[in-house]
């Protein structure tokens, strides 16, 4: 291990948090709130780090997947503890695992909350958390990658640590501009969904936190009522860009160059939309004894269907009233999640493509014993290792996905709390049903089920390995 | 397809079906039951098919794994159908999916009943039932290779499409003598248990009963309390045994040669045995301060562990009133199931064995890029194709589970209930929670929902494949 290497990655990361603090301050001049000191405090604590380890550059910087897995790890981690910092100085969440809880929920773009009425917060506080989630989005490796003048094999390996879905889309040869592509279309989808909301008459504020809670697909809203008071055009629009950021962001970057073709061939975008389709239209049938009109019905599916599928888990309803049918679909979605190289979370709609495919080949090879069949995606063929990743992925979701829940199970709350408690913090949605649903929130899990539930939502965002490494001893031999 | 063969294989079971119902319309006539006319029927009905089923050889004797899943499955239908006709006939499960539901729930080991009250059935019709899981824990075509004088490649065939776990074990070089040693295994055991449950004063025809579900691992009891109201004496018989048919056959195939060492040795059943010791102690801890005293407390939490991870559902006590924590221990057994090759249901001990070796491998990989590590299990290397098909078991494991719960959801029950019922079916455990919980049924489903769970209980037994074959229309391609 290179600790070197790893003590310079995290102070560049400090460096980058401070310069992101400063929208928080200025949100704070803006408001006249005393909040803000807690942020400049913070801001100034995280500059300290980063001057302090960033004055030495590492010699030896050999750096392998390894390095890469733990740099992003102990990254997110620290980000997240710093995070927490202005929430306890401002006193606005005074117990310090509740504002490490909201810190990381908000990086990872889940979007669990602990708090039972926001409005409690400050503008500036409200403003952070949302910020978080924008900045978790499209990660702060990548954002560092793009903007550093650093270049060397760790580039690719921090990117690959920290984006979600099987394999890293590489659009350019070049890392360091395929990272700023990737923010450059992030940041331009950000503009034109505050744009568009601030048409429908919502004020900038409310804009900017319902926009960065929908890029990030992460969900925390400006109210404790998510988006259930806003008009039926906000939600719309709320709808579309849900689906837009939930979708592989490579797909943007071939629509920019002009390859429309290759754009709309895309399979597992395809997938994506067909099972939201379906869903939509299966919900709607269910629930439109509930509702007034047929649209209605509709339109409330679309928001819970996109919001679930995508993780952001925004809501306009309670569907934890709705029949089980419903809830059930509802709960395969969160399982499912959106798009890899999206900002979304979830096993990814690809994981899904390529098991589902697999599972077909097997069949055939049954019935043809002496028949060759190649499973193929996204026009290519599925190597041995795509297809053992993802099932070490599986493996590795269901040893994590299981333990906490027997360890959440000590809190003696409901299964079904539980069980979706667990699913909203690893697969990043936010929302589950129940105590966890959306009028719900996490705040009154044990310490030791809010530890569990923040590990599970930064494994989820990490896509598991770089969190589980961190346990393993030989990760940490020189 | 080589449909002559199957006409013909299914004619044998009809054959072996009917000598199994002798034994029905003995207990008729002991108890001078009515009933027994409805047994005599389907005994004759059952002759006659295997009468005009065998009359011709079929003169093709072609046979690739296609047939033997399909002649596996198409057998398990047929025999569920026939088994269900003296419960329609004698008028005591006057419903047609009703008789269905509780023939293949009795063949597939299961357990699970539509009855509200067992007491309102013939002493004859418990019998059969109960009879029908110790037929269903080994197999019935297991039972037909070991006694027919027939030979070829079939044999083989048929015994890995109706043996559970990854890999059939074969004893010694002829299938025929395993089948044999199978259920001569099987036998002695049952009737050791018998016994002793005799010499704890239990009258003959419970003795019979226990020991038929206990053997097959299905858990329909005499009553409709389980075991709730007998002796401790009896209790402890039961949790011995149940952990006794929970073990891999090859087990006792290598006491029986009196390789001792070889047998101690087994990997999956050390596995088990530390999963039932490790889980039995934490629930006690959970579970003490609801019992009088730390011994009863330590009791009832064994039966329940063993009854639930060998798939076999008896009670002593409604676990559904535990805390959650112990019933989330309960679910996770309930998936992981008893070892390969025994009676037992649910996953299996090996499967997540390998899985989890797989997955430690996979993170010593990121680790030591350079490292070579071989996944060893029972001692042996695990070859790819083992893995491949354990991959993919998972993967149709997954899709109909998520396919099952979804339908089942229509009927606006719980979602504790619908989940656990179809766990309860797909691994033939026989019980869930709440509306099928250990005091409740699956009587009030409605009949889409019953067929449903009647696939997953045959596609739990079958191991999946042979079921799903029967919807891919090029399976019946000549």
């Amino acid at each position: 291990m290179n600790y070197a290497m790893i003590r310079y990655i995290l102070a560049c990361v400090m460096g980058f948090e401070a310069i992101f603090l400063t929208l928080p301050c200025l949100v704070a001049i803006i408001y006249q709130e005393q909040a803000g000191w807690a942020f400049f405090f913070t801001l100034l604590l995280c500059g300290f780090f980063w001057f302090l380890g960033t004055r030495k550059k590492p010699k030896n910087t050999v750096f392998f997947a390894r390095e890469g897995f733990v740099a992003v790890a102990l990254s997110w981690i620290l980000l997240s503890i710093m995070g927490a910092i202005p929430f306890l100085l401002s006193g606005e969440i005074p117990d310090f695992i509740d504002a490490f809880f909201e810190a990381v929920s908000g990086f990872t773009t889940t979007g669990a909350s602990v708090l039972e009425d926001v409005s409690t917060l400050s503008y500036t506080s409200i403003f952070w958390r949302s910020f978080t989630l924008w900045i978790g989005g499209m990660g702060v490796l990548v954002f560092m990658v793009a903007i550093l003048p650093l270049s060397g094999s760790y580039n690719i390996l921090l990117m690959k640590a920290e984006s979600p879905g099987p394999s890293v889309g590489k659009f350019v040869p070049r890392i360091k501009t395929t990272a700023k592509l990737l923010y450059g279309i992030y940041f331009c989808l950000t503009v034109i969904q505050v744009f568009l909301l601030l048409l429908g008459d919502m004020p900038l504020f409310d804009a900017l936190i319902i926009s960065f809670g929908t890029a990030g697909t992460g969900g925390f809203g400006a109210t404790t009522n998510s988006l259930e008071g806003y008009s039926m055009y906000i939600q719309s629009v709320t709808i579309v860009f849900m689906i837009l950021f939930g979708i592989n962001f490579n797909v943007y970057y071939l629509l920019l160059v002009k390859k429309w073709k290759q754009a709309i061939r895309c399979e597992e975008m395809r997938y994506y939309f067909m099972i939201i389709v379906f869903t939509i239209i299966v919900i709607t049938m269910n629930i439109h004894s509930m509702f007034s009109s047929w649209l209605s019905a509709f339109h409330h599916a679309a928001f819970q269907v996109t919001s679930i599928i995508t993780t952001t888990a925004y809501s306009t309803v309670d569907f934890d009233q709705w029949p089980a049918f419903s809830k059930e679909l509802l709960i395969v979605l969160m399982f499912i999640g959106s798009c890899a190289g999206s900002t979304g979370g979830g096993i990814k709609v690809s994981r899904f493509a390529i098991i589902v495919k697999t599972f077909f080949k097997e069949m055939y090879q049954i019935i043809h014993p002496k028949g060759v069949k190649i499973i193929r995606f996204e026009g290519k063929k599925v190597e041995h290792n795509v297809l053992r990743s993802i099932n070490t992925y599986f493996a590795g979701y269901i040893l994590v996905f299981v333990s906490s829940i027997v360890m959440i199970g000590l809190n003696d709350f409901d299964l079904i709390t539980n069980f979706t408690a667990v699913i909203a913090a690893l697969n990043n949605i936010g929302a589950g049903l129940e105590l966890v649903g959306p009028t719900g929130n996490f705040g009154d899990f044990s310490v030791l089920s809010k530890f569990v539930l923040s590990f599970d939502m930064l494994a989820g965002r990490l896509e598991l390995f770089p969190m589980l490494l961190l346990f393993v001893p030989s990760t940490w031999k020189k």
